[in-house]
C-alpha cells in the first residue's frame, strides 16, 4: 500500500463507463444489472406519473429505507443517486486531511476536489486487501468502497470498523453491496460512531436513469447535508422505487438474484483464470477486474467485434493493464468469452 | 421601496404551499396547474421507465430547450427543478453585494444565505411594481422573479434589462414565464450581458413531482455551474419531460392554457376587487396576491371549510394581512368564493 499526495488530475476521474457504451455494442462496460428494472417495480415507478403535480413528499421513502436497515428515520438521508450524496459530503464537511482509498469509484474523490478540498490517495497493493494501519492516523475523512468499484473486492467490516476515530468521518460507499448475499460486511446496520454509509439502488435494480440513492449517518449530519441539498432533492418516482426497493419483499428477491449472480461471475473468473488472466481474486460485486497485458489494445480489437468492456486507466492504482468486465448473463458473458478466445485469449 | 438589510431570518424562508395542504383540502396553496400533467405527457413519461437501467443523457433535451428559446445549447443547463438552479448559483456565485427583490419566490435568498453569502433585500412598494433605481449601484449580483411569486406582477423586461452592469449577474426567476402568452416580457430569447434566466416545467405542466427545470446564460458560466452540478443530475424521466414540453406544439398548448387561465384568473380577480378585497393589479400568473384584514384568521376559517389557501406572511415585504391563492377553474373558484361569502367576504 502507497501513499501519494496527488493534486493534479493525473487521470480522468470524470470517465465512467456509460462513456464506453452506445453504436450498438454489447454492455459489458456498466455495472447496472440487466433486464432491468423488474416489471412489477417497473409498474409502481408508471402508476407514480398520475401524482407528478404533488411536489415530493420524502417521509414514506425515508421510513422503508430505515426499517430496512434497522436504523431511525432522522439516521436517513434520500438523495439523487449515491453521486449526489457525495457532493452533499464534499460540501459540508471540512477535512484538514481527506484521504480517498483507491483504486475506487472516482466521484468521491472528484466531488471533494470540487469543492476545494485536497485529497491524498491510499493505494491499495497486493490483491487490493485492505490494511487499516495505512490510513494516516489524523486523517479526519477516509472515503472507501465496499465492495469495491471497480476491483469487486469486499473488505471486511470489523476492518473498517477500525477506522472510527474521534473527530474522523469515514465514508463508506456501498453501492454495490446489495450484490453481496446477506450483506454479512454491511455497516448500515452498525453504522460505528463518525461513519456515513452512501448506498444506491441504482445497479441491482437497474434504475441509473431514476437517480435514487440514500446515505445512513448520524442525525445531526444528515441534517447539516440536507440544510445543503437543494428543495425537493428527490423525485416521486424515485422516491416509489426507494420505497418499493426497501421492502423485505425486495430485498429478499435481491439476495436471490445476487446468490445467481455470484455462481456466474464465479464461473467467468474461473474460466478467465484458466485462460491466463490475472482476475482479481474474492470478486463479490457484478463485475470482475482483470489485468491483461495491452488491455487498452484488447478493449479496442473487443469494440470492433461489438463489445464494450470499461477501461482500467482512468482508475488511479490501476493501469493501462487493467480492464473491467461486468458480469452478465451465461449466454452473454460466453459470447464475450468466444469474442476474447478470438484474440488469443 | 425601501432597501433592508436583515441578516437575521425573520421569516421563515422554507416555508412553501406543498406544507399547506393534504388533509382533503382543497387545494389553493400550490401554484401548480391541476388535472396535470396532462395524458399525452404522462404516456411520454411513463414511456422512459423501461429504460431507466441507462443513465440519463441530458444531450436531446438541451437542445430542445436551446431551440424552443432560440439559444445555443451551451447556454441551457438542465436542473433538478429550478431550486436546484437557485443552489447552483449560490454555490457558485461569489457576490461582495446580494440583492434579493421581495416579495418573491424565498428559495433564492434561501440558497444564497445557506451558502453563506449575507443577502440585502429590496422591498418593492406600491403595487410591487418595479423600479430600477432601487438597485445599489454597486450590486453585483440582483435576483428577482417574473412574473413574480406571490404578487403575481409581470415587470417590463426593459426595466429588467436596464439592470445590466459590467461584473453584475442579474437573476431572472421565469419560473412562471409560460403563464403570459406569448411572454413578451421573457428575457429567455434575448439573455443581455450577465444574465441567467431560470425556468421551470413544475407549474404549467403539472411535474412538482418530476424536479425538472433549467436555467439559460452564457457558456461560461453554465459551465461553472455544471461542475458544480452532481454527476447525472436530472433523470430520464424528466429530461423526456423537458424535451417534450419544449416542442413547439407543447409551447403552443401551453400558451392556449395561459390564455384561458388568464381570462379566469381576472374574472376572480374582478369578483374579489368587488367584494372589496385589494387584488394586487395586474396579475399575469397563475395567482392571486390579496390583502384581507386578519388573513391568516380568515385563512383559518378557510382550512374548516375545506380549502387551503397561501399564508403571505412568510414572503418577506407581504404580512399577516395577506393571502395568495392558486387560479383553479370556473367551479372551483366559484366554490371558493361561495365560502368566502360565507365569511362575510
Amino acid at each position: 500500500m502507497n501513499l501519494e499526495a496527488l493534486t493534479d488530475d493525473d487521470v480522468d476521474l470524470s470517465h465512467h463507463g456509460d462513456a464506453e457504451v452506445g453504436d450498438g455494442l454489447r454492455d459489458f462496460a456498466v455495472n447496472v444489472r440487466g433486464a432491468t428494472p423488474p416489471a412489477w417495480l417497473a409498474d409502481r415507478i408508471r402508476d407514480s406519473i398520475a401524482h407528478l403535480a404533488a411536489y415530493p413528499d420524502p417521509a414514506p421513502a425515508r421510513r422503508a429505507v430505515a426499517r430496512r436497515h434497522g436504523r431511525a428515520p432522522d439516521e436517513v438521508l434520500l438523495t439523487a443517486g449515491a453521486a449526489e450524496a457525495f457532493v452533499l459530503l464534499a460540501r459540508v464537511l471540512e477535512p484538514r486531511r481527506a484521504v480517498v482509498v483507491h483504486p475506487q469509484f472516482t466521484e468521491p474523490e472528484a466531488a471533494l476536489r470540487a469543492a476545494g478540498h485536497p485529497v491524498e490517495r491510499v493505494l491499495l497493493g497486493k490483491d487490493f486487501a485492505f490494511d487499516p494501519a495505512a490510513i494516516p492516523a489524523d486523517a479526519d475523512l477516509v472515503v472507501i468502497g465496499n465492495p469495491t468499484n471497480p476491483t469487486s473486492v469486499l473488505h471486511p467490516a470489523a476492518a473498517l470498523a477500525s477506522l472510527a476515530r474521534p473527530g474522523r468521518t469515514v465514508v463508506i460507499d456501498e453501492a454495490f453491496m446489495d450484490c453481496v448475499p446477506g450483506e454479512p460486511e454491511s455497516l448500515a446496520g452498525r453504522l460505528p460512531t463518525g461513519f456515513v454509509v452512501v448506498r444506491s439502488l441504482t445497479k441491482t435494480w437497474g434504475l441509473a436513469g431514476l437517480r435514487a440513492g440514500y446515505l445512513l449517518t448520524a442525525p445531526d449530519l444528515v441534517t447539516r447535508l440536507a440544510e445543503a441539498q437543494p428543495l425537493w432533492a428527490v423525485s416521486t418516482p424515485a422516491l416509489v422505487a426507494i420505497e418499493a426497493c426497501s421492502s423485505p419483499e425486495a430485498v429478499a428477491e435481491a439476495g436471490a438474484w445476487a446468490v445467481a449472480m455470484g455462481a456466474e461471475r464465479d464461473r467467468l473468473a474461473a474460466e478467465l483464470t484458466r485462460r491466463g488472466l490475472y482476475v482479481v481474486p474474492g470478486a463479490s460485486a457484478s463485475f470482475l477486474c482483470l489485468r491483461v497485458p495491452d488491455a487498452l489494445g484488447i478493449r479496442a480489437l473487443l469494440r470492433q467485434r461489438g463489445f464494450a468492456v470499461r477501461r482500467g486507466d482512468t482508475f488511479p492504482g490501476l493501469g493501462s493493464d487493467w480492464l473491467r468486465i461486468a458480469v452478465r448473463d451465461r449466454d452473454a458473458n460466453d459470447e464475450l468469452l468466444e469474442a476474447l478466445g478470438d484474440l488469443g485469449i
